[in-house]
This record gives structure tokens, C-alpha cells and sequence, in this order.
């Protein structure tokens, strides 16, 4: 250790040796440009500071939960005077049936609510109702959606079964027709279609619901009986104050919810309407922090902020106000930035970068510039962001732009990619396979 | 609704609006006394309020999380401080290494720590690691062992699948011969046996375990290259300063925590040694909120009374002086009630009682004087509690057998476990038989 090493690579040297692989899951940033900092000091608002004091407007949001701001003084303070009135319980509290009603309230399709901890926890509750309900087992996803990290859904196959993945059935996002056949060869054992809101897979572009694709898998499932999942994990509040396929008109069975329902307290949930309820009754789901009433009462807070404040139509505002000052920017810089997505939940990718050397490349520069953006995961606008900061993020892209359109022959892909995206290195492309999300091993 | 509901009745009625069956998983009321209540207000060092004002001695400790206590200040204090700098981020803290940190200097098998939110993700993080160790898929189990609520481990079997409970075989608790017939039927295919730290599966008489069959279970992994779990998610720390079986001088490969490491606050852990290290880098599993500081920040100070106060010799000393006047009471009433598991970690089953008529008579009399027990689940002491609460618990009891022995010929069985205890029902029949730890339907 020499006073030359930063205080992130301490902890990274720390980490190495009480950490498989120095750390794992979605907060690793071993497919991150290297200047990327493994470790945070504190949040507030829309900013970020990392563990050697830089700076950051956070365009990641804790990867969506920070829905209106890392630590919002009201919803905390909810929090803090539930905890301490002791947390959890041998029972639940009064909060459980107030946030379920409040719950059922805001969402048009649900009838009940269920409170978990993962969004896995929300996905795989959603999928043990559906084959309760129908007595059936098939269910169809589309192809790279993330639904969580449990054996029957997680992106690496490493240590998974594939018993595991029995029972699944893939078809391709938006696509009609490849839905339609998914069913079709689920026979007559489909128990449920499970949708992304949006196609938020990480590595590609990102699609907005097809509405005829939405529909065509509501009358599926009501023509086999079978129930209909959206899984709004990440996506939930972000796009509307109700279901995310409400957009489109569409009104699923069950719903999965987590990530910001509570601002970043520890709560997920599974909604569902009248007629999957007593499914959801049959099944035994648990865990020992579930009935806890600290994230319930911040979520209650977190929720009538979200009916009272225009949050919701101020990112729709300044995600535009970014989308199209990034345009602007990378047009005159001449480089082609496909930006894809809802515009508060954003995926940046360059044109002609199948490796990623132009994104990682901005990314760094973006990074060096007060600004965290992601090179390849959707990001998250945030309620606390304000017009200010998108003003700072075009500044520094203005930058970001500059410096790339001036090394632009020198850019080098970043090595740690390249075992991931050069299909011809053997290992990499049995890793590629690995990954039907295109989620890569950390 | 009349001026006559109790709130925890109107707050039943409203739960039956908006939540399946009203409640669900380990903190439903369904199978337990009708007098006892479904909601609570809050719990303060020993003691628990239900929502219609009522203070109980709670010797459930939230099925386990309260190890030091109701809104332990010292602990809640860390946690609110770590909260107020923005939880989650978008990266883990330093807390996270020095947590797992901790966690492996406290832990003898322990080389490195992977942190998550419930037990269950936990349990099948170690299931996934040894899958992906071995390369192999069979998991030995010990029937009627509880290992969590995931669709490859919950008790009742409603939406799940075979596919989902694959590649297990059971064996007896305790029983080396069915051990080793286990395994050999596992072949060449063994990736694990997993134990609960002692036998505290609900509905039973529980068991320490033999020293013979936790040496013997660590032979066969090491003759076949599988890996050993000890899920101390339950026992943990109640039991010892180190994974459970260092009592009897086994060492695990692996070792899943959970419920009280934070004293309440939600965290989880999968545990492991150097062997396990690269598979365990090698899954992809996360959790929106895994990262969080907050509760990780309430795990160190948690640990630090561990190691600091004399909490486990204490819990020891007041659960054996719980157990003796219990026994003294109970002979002395003429009954006969058999106080199996660790003393701390004790269950309480009358003799002569199949259909628990006795049990539930005797729980909603202490719960009339002012002490929570369980009728058939494993009870906690906590570090907040004292000589005279355990005086307390005794006269309570000395009150509850005189009334049991005066009305002992006109005890009548509950009629909520008539369905599950009589075999001549038979959807009773089919719904013991989805339960093969004897687990519930809530």
C-alpha cells in the first residue's frame, strides 16, 4: 500500500480479499471504463460523491431506486420515526394494510398487494401465481429481458440448473408474430406472458411498447387463461402513476414493483387484480424483513409525493431537454449517439462502436466532467434533478465531445471488453451465450 | 364496522380487502390461537405492543431478528446516521468492505462474505455456488428442514414445480445412516449437503445436532468434492460467536446468515471459504438494494456487541432458568411439556397433544398475561432481556397451568388446525402432504 494509491483502490485492494471477485451483481464495475470508482462516501439530492471526494451528478440513481433524490429529508425522516418505534415486528403493522390500499388506490389494475424485498422477490412471486392460478407451468418472456437474479431468471448461467430454466418459452420483444408462435407452442400449458414495460435490455437499444404488441398479449392470455405479468421492477413510476402498459392502454394481472417505490428503502411488492387472488393466497412466500414498517413508511410518503408532485412530468421535461441537447452536440461533433428509451430512463449508444470504444471513451470524458453516465445500462432521471443540471451535463458532453472528436482515430476499445465482445475468441463466446440479456459477468 | 372492533379486528378486515388471505408468509396469524393479534404498534427492548394497547413479553424477537432488542438505540443510531448520507448509491460504501471484513474475522470458515436482503437469497446463493463448484446438481437436504420461501425450497408446493425441486434427495436429521444413503444415491452428482445448525423445523420436537453426523457430513463432501452449507439464517449468533456447528467442531464451506446480524435491520449473508471463492465470483446475483450502507452500518455496531457484551452467555443462563421453572410448573400442574433446542432457541410441545389443544390453551393464557410464545415454532430470547422477565414469564405460566389443570377435560382443539392435524380430511391429507417440513398454510 503506498500513499500513491487512491482511496477507491485501497478498497478495491481490501475488497479483493474479502469479496469473490472484488464484487458481484449490478453495482460492480468490472465491465466499467476503468476511471469509473468501485466506491461511494454519500448522495444528496441529484449529486453523488465518491469515496476520494469527486463529485457527481448521478444520472444513475443507485440504478433507479433514488426516485426523487438521495436522501429526501421528508421520506427519511417517515422512516427514521417508524424504525423507531422498533423494526421489524412479530407481526406487521397498521402501514402494511394503509401502503397495500394506498397501493391498490394508485395502480388501476391491482385489487391486492403483496410486500417482498428484491425485485426478484416481485418477479418470482409473480410467476409462482401465475402457474397457481392456472395449474400450468409454460411461461413466455421476451428474449434478454431482465427479470432478477434468481436460478430461473438470472443472466449468468454459472451454478444454475437447467432445470432451473425449464418451462420457458422466448420470443422477441414488439414482435407480434414471434409472440404469437411462443404461445402457440406452449400448447395448452401457457400459464402466463411476462413483459417488460419498455425494452430495457443492457447493450442495446432500447424500444418503447409496441401498443399492438401489448394488446395481442392481453388477449393471449385471456384466451388461454392465462395471466398477464408486467414486470415494472425498474421501470415502475418512471412512466406513469399507474401500471407502465397504461401508456398503451393495457391493463396486465400481476405487476412486479420495487427498486423507488420507497425512494430507496428496502421494499419491492407484487400487485395483482381480483381474479389471481387467491393464486397469490395459496402460495408460501416469506422473509424475515418483509413486514417491516421503516420502508413502508417511507413508501407511503414517497407515494403521495408522487400523486402530488409533478415530478414525474418535470423528468419527462428535462429527460427531452437532455435528449435533444445530446443530439444537437454529438451532431456537430459528427458522431452518431443513438439515445433510445423513455427520455427519463435513458440508453445512450454510438453508431459504428459494436465495441463500445466510443461510449466507454465519453463516458471517461463525461466522468472527468462531474457527470456519471452509463456506457451501456439504461439510466434514471430523478425529481431532484433541475434544469440546472442538465444545463452542466450539455456542458460537460459539449467537452466530452470535443476531446472524442479530436482523438477520434486514437480510441482504443477498452481491454476488459474484449473478451466479452469479440466473438472469436472461443471463451468469450461461450460467455456471450451465457448472457441471454446481454448482461455481462461482472 | 361497529364501535365494538378491536383495531386489530378492523385492521383484519381491511387486510382482507387488499392483501391475499388477509396476510401471508411466517407472520400470518392464520394457524395460531384466535386471541392472539395479527397487528402491532411497536416493541421496545424486550417487549412488544399490539395495536389495541396490549405489552407483551415477546419471546419470538420477530422470529429472530431482535438479538439485542426492540429499537436498540446504539445500533438504530447507525443506521439513521448512514441513512442520512443517501442509501442506496450507486455503488457500494466502504461499510461493505469492512463488514465482510468483519464478518470473516468473527467467522472461522469464513475466507470472504457476499451480503443480500433475505435468508433465502442467501440459501440459494449457496445452492448456486455449490452447483457452480461441483459442476454437479444434486443437493442432499434433511426432510422437514426449513431453507427459505424460494419455489426450489418453500413448504407448500402451490405454483411450483418438479422442475423446481430437481436434483434434491432427503435424508433424516441426525440419522448418519440415512446421510450416507443420500449421498450414495446421489452418485457421482453430489454438490452439496446442506444442514440447518440444529433440527428446528415447526411442529416437532427439536434436536441438537449429533456431533457424529456433522463430522460425518463433512467426510462425505470432502470424499466426493462437494461442499458443505450450514444455513445458520435461524441459529445464527444465537448459538455462537462463530457459524453454529464450531460446537461441535465441524466447519462448513459455506454458510448462510441472516435475520439478526443487524439486530433487525435487513441484511443477509452467504459466507465462505477459500475453496469456494472463484464459483461464488462466478454467479450473477443482485438486489436493488444489497448495496445499501444503512443496514450494513447497523450490522458492524450488532457485531461489535457480539464480540464486546456477554449478550450470548446471558441468553444461555435465562433460557435455561426459562426451561427449568417451565418444567418445575408444568410437572407440578400435571402436564408434560417437552422445551426441546438450544435454551435460547426453545419450542414448547405438551405431551398427549396431537391436535395442539393443549398448546394453543396454554399460549393464549400466557398471551393473557402478558407473554408471547408460539405454539408450534421455535421461540429467540433476546440480549434485552432480564432475570425479572423470565420471573415474570414463570409466574405467568405458574397462572396458565392452574387454569389448564382446572379446565383440562374441556380443552377442545383449535378448529383453524382441524384441517391440517386430521388425517381422515381429505384435502387435509394433500395439504400436510405439501408440507413436508409441516409448515402451514398461513
Amino acid at each position: 500500500m503506498t500513499a500513491s494509491l487512491s482511496r477507491d483502490q485501497e478498497l478495491r485492494h481490501r475488497a479483493e480479499a474479502v469479496i469473490p471477485g472484488g464484487m458481484y451483481g449490478h453495482q460492480s464495475v468490472a465491465l466499467l471504463p476503468d476511471d469509473y470508482p468501485q466506491f461511494f462516501s454519500h448522495g444528496e439530492g441529484a449529486y453523488l460523491w465518491d469515496v476520494d471526494g469527486r463529485k457527481y451528478l448521478d444520472l444513475m440513481c443507485a440504478y433507479g431506486p433514488q426516485l426523487l433524490g438521495y436522501a429526501h429529508e421528508e421520506i427519511d425522516a417517515a422512516a427514521v420515526q417508524q424504525m423507531r418505534r422498533g423494526d421489524p415486528l412479530t407481526g406487521p403493522t397498521e402501514l402494511m394494510v394503509t401502503l397495500a390500499e394506498r397501493m391498490t388506490d394508485m395502480v388501476k389494475h391491482a385489487q391486492w398487494a403483496m410486500f417482498c424485498k428484491n425485485g426478484t422477490d416481485a418477479t418470482t412471486m409473480a410467476l409462482v401465481t401465475a402457474r397457481a392460478h392456472t395449474g400450468r407451468k409454460t411461461v413466455v418472456l421476451a428474449k434478454g429481458a431482465y427479470h432478477g437474479a434468481a436460478p430461473w431468471c438470472t443472466p449468468r448461467l454459472s451454478g444454475t440448473t437447467p432445470e432451473d430454466r425449464a418451462n420457458q418459452i422466448f420470443c422477441t420483444y414488439n414482435d407480434v408474430a414471434s409472440l404469437e408462435a411462443a404461445v402457440a407452442s406452449a400448447g395448452s400449458d401457457l400459464a402466463a406472458i411476462f413483459a417488460a414495460p419498455f425494452k430495457h435490455d443492457a447493450f442495446a437499444d432500447q424500444a418503447l411498447p409496441a401498443a399492438a404488441y401489448a394488446r395481442r398479449a392481453r388477449e393471449l392470455c385471456d384466451q388461454h387463461g392465462a395471466l398477464l405479468v408486467v414486470d415494472d421492477v425498474r421501470g415502475g413510476l418512471r412512466i406513469a402513476r399507474d401500471c407502465s402498459w397504461s401508456a398503451v392502454g393495457v391493463q396486465p394481472d400481476l405487476s412486479s414493483w420495487g427498486k423507488c417505490i420507497a425512494n430507496g428503502h428496502p421494499i419491492s411488492a407484487l400487485l395483482g387484480s381480483e381474479k389471481a387472488r387467491d393464486a397469490a393466497a395459496s402460495i408460501f412466500v416469506t422473509g424475515s424483513f418483509w413486514y417491516a414498517a421503516s420502508p413502508m413508511a417511507a413508501a407511503l410518503v414517497t407515494l403521495r409525493l408522487v400523486a402530488q408532485t409533478d415530478y414525474l412530468e418535470r423528468i419527462e421535461r428535462l429527460g427531452g431537454k437532455l435528449r435533444s441537447g445530446l443530439h444537437e452536440r454529438a451532431s456537430a461533433s459528427g458522431f452518431g449517439l443513438r439515445q433510445t428509451g423513455p427520455v427519463q430512463m435513458p440508453l445512450f449508444l454510438f453508431d459504428e462502436d459494436p465495441d463500445l470504444r466510443f461510449g466507454f471513451f465519453w463516458c471517461s470524458e463525461m466522468l472527468k466532467r462531474g457527470v456519471y453516465v452509463h456506457p451501456w445500462h439504461n439510466m434514471f432521471l430523478s425529481g431532484a434533478m433541475t434544469d440546472h443540471d442538465i444545463d452542466a451535463a450539455l456542458d460537460a458532453a459539449s467537452g466530452a465531445f470535443a476531446v472524442m472528436k479530436t482523438k477520434r482515430a486514437m480510441i482504443k476499445p477498452a481491454q476488459k471488453l474484449q473478451a466479452f465482445f469479440a466473438p472469436k475468441v472461443p471463451n468469450a463466446a461461450a460467455s456471450r451465450a451465457d448472457h441471454p440479456d446481454g448482461r455481462p459477468p461482472p
